[in-house]
């Protein structure tokens, strides 16, 4: 980094204060707050940063930011390097330690800051992701392998299909277990998907990205893959599951089945929260994996992997709103779509006025089926009027689906059959535990649905 | 309710064991359950109910369900009356309390059970729900008025107009606040639209709802209705909430922003959860209204309510998912649609295959506006290449406001003016409380976004 580049990350009173100290973007810097004292690399911010923040890498890999309080005391401790995000050469490997490959696809967790313009790149190779996150030498052999790079935003049902591919690959050679790498935006719609493509698993599938890129403060990358490959290496599950922060603090990661997480928040570590189902396990600091439910899939090397990685690209999700225009289901009906998923209301309906057209869509052979934009709770469609005459039109309730789950099971099963009857069949049949057990406590919610 | 009717609501088992205690719907009954006793009236259940629970209508109004276990005992206590959903005469009313209209429109909270087919339709009026709850009267005087009777699905733009300009008749009357009683369904779209419409309110406007129908078991009917009664006669505040069931206890009712609340449960009782905000109020069994926050308009008799009911319908959401097809962008710029909310993933992204589309409405003169499906959290539009190419291409953010609530504001916003710039200006400005002020702890969450 040359001297116009740490210019230009510090100005103003971070700029005076750092100058004062004789500190330079590199240098070992050590920040003290009343009683604490943070100790580490100078890291350069972006040019849009305000100007009353200090941020520094510290030795456990974590960045953290501290405000320049006029409390806060900044000494120089040592010239030192530049934050480094090139490769360095890989740890010796262990052979005891089980075998594992990362894959990486692109995202936040692949990312790192273009200091220029302070935007973040999806750049930074799955070897890299090794190479920053040294503890992983200490868990398992890693294999690395950079199958995308691209924003997760750019994902389709093909990459999909790659990835699924690419798995079977790699359990066809024998690894322990498998980490896909993934930006956050739709990463849970990508487990979904592999959910359902990586049937009878022999090892566990692990999907894990970054909701902070692992060179900004608070970054979550380094932990989130510590729990993958932790849960890749020694979880006693063959599952597909999503590895992410279960809440803010860095103490515990939680394993999310594929099909029943979503990304909640836009920027909160915390983001990625089980939607009608609870973690099926957690990975805390020691290298233990915690299974929190004895309803799982066990890991079983000897079980041979059913790959069904095709995913049919003729099928839309359709949320519906006040003042919806049906049209729109016309539209995509005379579109060849074969598939519409209705993100309706409530217990699972939508404005009478939409009858006409999903009617019209259901008699052209499109399978119209339906999930609840509340996202938690299951679909009662027996409950009021408009539910059943939704029945009555054909509609497929999808159970306790919230819609994104919902959707991709769509695209996967009429990726699988062509025969509307099958395919509506494969819908109602639970696959990938994308339905929850109907649950009857014994008092209060004795009836379904809406009671 | 005939024999008929009494017998066809209890089968097998429970109506075994009702027929040998001598009981019939209508009765009141005594539950022995170990050392648990319940008191009430047998009420009917729907032909589709299990045969192993009974249902009463206890004294406090609330309904319970009890599972006929082996050591469950039931008693006849009194021939009683069958339960009546009639208006009862109105009781006195109290001339030195507060006067209250309730609006019904339609939905659960305004609904029975037909019988017959198990399902709950939308019946009954504004006057029968003061008799079903008749603690009304010891807190405010209380007219009531039917404007609508639909189920929430059905509600258009046409109807938030109706109901704004029915407050705005009330409050020239002069009354001291207002109870909207609507479907659950879609009653957050309503709370926003009509948080947009009436500016510069003297009195509070309560929506209310209920997930479960009053006639049947731990039915939140009669609680809501009570805590959205006393809100509007007591609440210290005036603005647009919704008042709903804090927990799925019966003892608390938290008031949330109308802009700032979602239906997040097909059928929990506290189905409605504050979105980046916090409820403003809580009502609990006392009569007094608890504020939790200093951040609200006061009621102040003598404010001049600010009437703007227009909303367009030349509006549509759009939500993106992987394989989306941008050509639905076009379609709609085609049909001559003012507005596009895009509901886009994470930070605020689509897909850079959508980029085209989007260029082309925007040349168009169509407002493409883009909040995220995390629901949760801030759009930072500036943290990805992805973001700064939307906004680029001319896409407005809308800060924190979830999709729903955006979509009602693009509408509102369109029926104020036709002017591009204006149209946009509106849109950034915070009008009923849609955004959240930025918070910036003073450490890890330093930068903006994805930090």
């Amino acid at each position: 980094m040359n001297q116009d580049e740490s210019k230009s990350a510090y100005r103003g009173r971070a700029l005076n204060v750092l100058t004062q100290a004789g500190c330079e973007v590199g240098d070992i810097i050590r920040i003290i707050k009343e009683d604490k004292t943070y100790e580490g690399i100078l890291i350069p911010r972006s040019e849009s940063s305000d100007d009353k923040h200090v941020v520094i890498k510290m030795k456990s890999g974590y960045n953290i930011g501290v405000r320049l309080e006029p409390n806060v005391k900044i000494e120089k401790v040592g010239k030192g390097i530049k934050p480094a995000f090139a490769s360095p050469p890989l740890p010796p490997q262990k052979e005891e330690l089980p075998k594992i490959v990362i894959m990486s696809t692109g995202g936040t967790i692949a990312s790192r800051v273009d200091y220029r313009t302070g935007a973040v790149r999806s750049a930074i190779s799955a070897s890299d992701l090794y190479g920053v996150v040294p503890e992983l030498a200490d868990l398992a052999r890693v294999d690395t392998q950079i199958l995308l790079s691209t924003y997760s935003e750019n994902i389709t049902q093909k990459h999909w299909t790659q990835i699924a591919q690419a798995v079977a690959e790699h359990i066809k050679q024998g690894v322990n277990g498998l980490v896909i790498a993934h930006g956050t935006d739709t990463m849970t719609y990508t487990a979904a998907a592999l959910s359902f493509a990586l049937q009878n698993l022999p090892v566990p599938v692990i999907v894990v990205g970054a909701q902070r890129s692992s060179d900004r403060p608070s970054s979550d990358a380094a932990t989130n893959l510590i729990g993958a490959v932790k849960a890749a290496a020694y979880g006693p599950f063959a599952e597909v599951v999503v590895a992410m922060h279960e809440t803010i603090a860095d103490t515990t990661i939680t394993l999310n089945r594929g099909t029943k997480v979503r990304k909640c928040h836009t920027s909160r570590r915390d983001a990625f929260k089980p939607v009608n189902g609870s973690p099926i396990a957690r990975t805390t600091s020691d290298k233990e994996i915690t299974m929190l439910t004895t309803d799982y899939r066990k890991r079983d090397s000897s079980a041979k992997l059913v790959l069904k990685p095709n995913f049919s690209e003729k099928v839309a999700l359709v949320k519906f709103y006040p003042g919806f225009d049906p049209s729109i289901i016309d539209w995509y009906a005379e579109r060849d779509i074969k598939g519409i998923l209705l993100e309706g209301t409530g217990l699972g309906h939508v404005s009478a006025r939409c009858f006409g057209a999903i009617e019209n869509a259901v008699s052209q052979g499109v399978i119209v089926a339906l999930a609840s934009q509340c996202i938690w709770g299951r679909l009662n469609m027996n409950v009021y009027d408009t539910g059943r005459d939704l029945l009555k039109l054909g509609v497929v309730p999808c159970e306790d689906m919230f819609p994104e789950t919902a959707l991709v099971k769509l695209m996967w099963v009429l990726g699988q059959t062509r025969d509307l009857e099958e395919a509506k069949g494969l819908l109602k049949t639970n696959i990938a535990g994308e339905f929850s057990p109907r649950t009857l406590p014994q008092e209060e919610q004795i009836n379904e649905g809406g009671m």
